[in-house]
């Protein structure tokens, strides 16, 4: 079983998984191999008994768990970073801090398709990856162990995929990740100077300044954020003030998974299809938050989640893990306006698909 | 000129930097081609005028400034993520907060030699790297808009080096890195409370457990933190109580030397000779605090600083960007175990380097 650790001088948990070191790649930890094709792929219809026991599927009608016959499908991760077990049990280690590993690990595989990718489904099919998010996220909050949960999407070696197959995955952490913490912090903050949401206030700002949004449609915004780590770096955000995705609507997923695809296409078509990271800033478990803690009274009214996009086109460097302190050489209103201005157009899309199939069978 | 911006929601500042773009890898910010040889070197004896001025060198007696004879030599970054011109004029920018881009980028070239890293050089030379930095961080604390010197090295791509001949850098910021604030916090709130330096007291465990180290001898200890980030992750500290890098003596650098020197030939013969980061977290600019913040009278016996080495051995994935909570599949157990068992002895260096060197001829 993994341990959590806390480091007592950057005030961080860290997760110690050395089940993780048995993946195909993993031998003593670590491995620079470029993502090869693992065959037969188990995330592929007709491979199910690959994986462990289907948790959750959208399925055909009179098509059976674990067999083919679904078009979204969630299962715990094989090499498990956090796993369900017994209570997660906070001691000393000497002058350390530690816990044991409880949590969860999952994997959504997005599509049957091997190939293609989020930006390549129809929308419906995006919308439906989305509402699993919603419901394993629902779920998961029933266990008043599991803090937080991150939904995020590794795609390509350099962003640390170890697999083809479109898949994006979860972690449930017995602690709020420090990244949340502050953010939480900076939330209740505002909220108790001035009774407005942060981030309410920001897209306001956003829409009347103009210069950093990328697409501005049906409930949801694209912008490249105003001090953006990295190259490129997306936020998606529902407009209206949202504290819970738990209570995203069918509605508002139909819409978000239209600005998730045209967000993917603009990258794909405007940056060269590069790897690329995705995390959800969802709301912390409220369950889990002691009655009298005040978080009860304003989380709902001071939170607002977000979906960020990090292209990996930059390798990070000492500088950065130094200090945490990031260097990027794109102003994110540069960045806005090159992606603004990529035409994603059905006929661009195509265009683009016809000459990758040309590359592909003049290498092959 | 560059620009600070500070995220509202992460609470971190972030440099904006289109000058860095210029770089040859750097059109629109970004590129992930493979280290490629600059030609002519820059760095190499006999081009001094291909950099920008020299700050400072050790030299041998009778050479001059800006030509050969030197055996480290420091000059500004040709593309500096941030520049000494005026007052840093923290600002509003509508919801958020800016600042002008000052203070320094400089490189420190570590040898004249174009291929040998700090691991094949004699512990004298790098001794005197060592010593440059000192003298850099003492020259630069006296500008008190500096309030944070991070000293730091990229080697190979995967580290973020678009230059092969071994140097480190130095970027001087107008505030503290959150890192760093974060660490500062941390010494403080334990001298509050125990009037010990938080550092000392983990060394002691670390000592007394023995576990986690990987060498204990003349002055410093190199071990694997508990909460290690990352694989193989290493600190190199003085067992005693120094809080100021500033005051590094030339005995103290000789044994430091000799220990930075071990950590990158056991991670070279260990690990297979990995891209690797190093940082050095240093104290603060004592003079750019006010002193009535209490900061004066503590900061000499709270501060310890270390060296902190960082193998990449692993791709930082979607988890880790979006919660700065960490998976890490090797316990540091393991990593100090494994590195502890490295023959580091001339003879051992020696195969390595012949292996190599028949390697390379095969390969040509």
């Amino acid at each position: 079983m993994s341990e959590l650790r806390r480091d007592p001088l950057d005030q961080r948990w860290v997760i110690i998984a050395p089940e993780r070191s048995r993946r195909p790649r993993g031998a003593l930890g670590f491995g620079h191999e470029p993502l090869e094709a693992v065959d037969p792929c188990p995330f592929c219809p007709g491979h199910e008994s690959l994986t462990p026991p289907e948790i959750l599927a959208t399925r055909e009608p009179g098509s059976h768990a674990n067999g083919p016959g679904w078009r979204v499908r969630v299962f715990a991760n094989q090499f498990p970073s956090l796993t369900v077990e017994g209570p997660h049990g906070l001691h000393a280690d000497g002058p350390y801090d530690a816990m044991r590993g409880v949590g969860a690990h999952e994997v959504i595989v997005e599509s049957p398709s091997h190939d293609h990718d989020l930006a390549d489904l129809d929308s419906s099919q995006v919308r439906d990856v989305l509402l699993c998010w919603r419901d394993r996220l629902i779920d998961l909050y029933r266990d008043t162990r599991m803090k937080y949960v991150l939904l995020f999407k590794n795609r390509g070696a350099a962003a640390g995929a170890t697999l083809d197959h479109p898949h994006s995955q979860l972690i449930a952490t017995p602690v709020n990740p420090i990244r949340i913490s502050r953010k939480l912090d900076a939330y209740r903050e505002h909220f108790k100077r001035k009774e407005r949401c942060l981030f309410c206030d920001l897209l306001q700002h956003e829409r009347h300044d103009g210069s950093r949004i990328v697409r501005d449609e049906g409930g949801f915004l694209t912008f490249a954020p105003y001090a953006s780590r990295f190259p490129f770096e997306l936020m998606i955000a529902p407009k209206e003030h949202r504290w819970s995705f738990a209570e995203l609507t069918r509605h508002e997923a139909d819409a978000m998974a239209r600005a998730v695809k045209d967000a993917l296409l603009r990258m794909r078509l405007g940056l060269g299809d590069p790897a690329y990271n995705f995390v959800l800033h969802a709301e912390p478990n409220l369950h889990a938050v002691p009655r009298r803690s005040g978080f009860w009274d304003t989380l709902r009214y001071d939170f607002h989640w977000q979906l960020i996009i990090y292209p990996r086109l930059t390798a990070v460097a000492g500088f950065e893990w130094g200090t945490g302190f990031y260097v990027n050489a794109t102003p994110p209103e540069e960045a806005a306006r090159h992606l603004r201005g990529v035409d994603v157009s059905d006929g661009a899309v195509a265009a683009w698909r016809a000459a990758q199939q040309g590359h592909a069978e003049r290498k092959g």
